[in-house]
């Protein structure tokens, strides 16, 4: 009996943005675990035992998933988005070699639409040149290795991704990221805050760093900064190709 | 009569990865456009007229769209990957901002698997912390921002995804982009080749910065270089959540 543990990506919200490979998955599954939100997505059907769990509990959610999987049982654990994006795929990994007797285990990992790109795609093609991706929650670094992260990305005239931008614990972090942005950007870069995408509840709104405050994002939000040459065009946002 | 035109990404080559939205948009669609390759994924049918171009034909075929869709038709541009990274996007933009006639053009930009969260996942989570995505692509940037660049994202710790690490023109530039990556990141740092994901010409190489030759990567490759946390876990590669 040999079981699985498959990591899937549901995309950031409309069922139209989850892969077939990824609906496969579910539908040969026998366990779906992941965060509350995530699993009330996957509808009940005879021989699947959902298994929702909070926030914070990853890497006892991934050590769950392999004892599954050990027991011969097709466990998917279920991401929002890209699991390899600040997601559940690395925490599965983390447990893997924590507990290094489920090296053995079948692993898949599915890729789905991350916040960022549906994000972008919404609002035109602000992450069209060079670009990086960033993870704002306070747990997982010290402010020191996101600030001087933040300036070599200003530096470098990356266009930048933001995930978990407001935090419940720290709620002024953001509120000295802006700064960060503002002191090396100029008032007058693009910045994006994209809610919910994909949602009933979608909402982008874009303003100039000068005008960007705090309060703009959420916990729902994901947060697009421009390069130098991002700009406008109707009521799109751009970076062209060339931007150097 | 209301034309339109969609930019839809396809992923990374497997139909498993397309999404329903992506679908259902080719089903509507009355032309769709794009490189040769691309447009070669779409099934021929009744009332839909393909355009295969040729590849740096971007901005005329951006430009043949929006005057399909002001004479009424629905085109869908079709781009590999995501169309917001390094694809049709940014090139449809560039064409609007050339010709502002077409600013009331109904737009739709329809996220797709990009080619590096794709290898990411058949590789285990090696962007499974914060980092950038680069085009290597040399007709773009010159060389001077592109390592300028590369630099940046060194000292920030980025784990790196580039796009079209091998070009016909520069052949040597890669070997150039290898040595500043020893330079900066020392010669333990891992790489991975990852050619032609989710294809039957799939594979996966990851060796450390000391083994990499230029001839690893192709035009088919995207490579991902992990930042200084990210390690081997049994045969996957990944970078734990709090890489600092």
């Amino acid at each position: 009996m040999t079981g699985s543990v498959t990591v899937a990506g549901l995309g950031p919200g409309d069922d139209a943005l989850v892969t077939p490979q990824v609906t496969q998955a579910l539908a040969r599954a026998t366990d779906v675990l992941g965060y509350i939100p995530y699993v009330a997505r996957i509808g009940p059907r005879e021989g699947l035992t959902l298994h929702p769990s909070d926030n914070r509990e990853e890497l006892a959610r991934a050590a769950h998933a392999l004892d599954l999987a050990a027991a011969g049982r097709h466990a998917v654990i279920v991401s929002s988005g890209d699991p390899g994006v600040f997601a559940m795929a690395s925490a599965l990994f983390e447990a893997i070699e924590a507990a290094p007797q489920h090296q053995a285990v079948a692993i898949s990992i599915l890729p789905g639409i991350t916040a960022m790109l549906a994000a972008a795609a919404r609002a035109g093609a602000p992450l069209g040149h060079d670009f990086c991706a960033i993870n704002l929650s306070d747990n997982l670094k010290p402010f020191a290795t996101l600030e001087h992260r933040l300036r070599m990305a200003a530096r470098g005239d990356f266009a930048m991704a933001f995930y978990n931008p407001r935090s419940k614990s720290r709620p002024h972090q953001f509120a000295r990221v802006l700064d960060i942005l503002r002191e090396e950007c100029g008032p007058d870069r693009l910045i994006l805050f994209a809610r919910a995408i994909s949602t009933p509840d979608e909402a982008i709104r874009t303003v100039t760093l000068a005008e960007a405050e705090p309060g703009m994002a959420d916990m729902r939000t994901v947060v697009l900064v421009g390069n130098s040459a991002t700009r406008r065009v109707g009521r799109w946002v751009y970076t062209p190709r060339s931007a150097s």
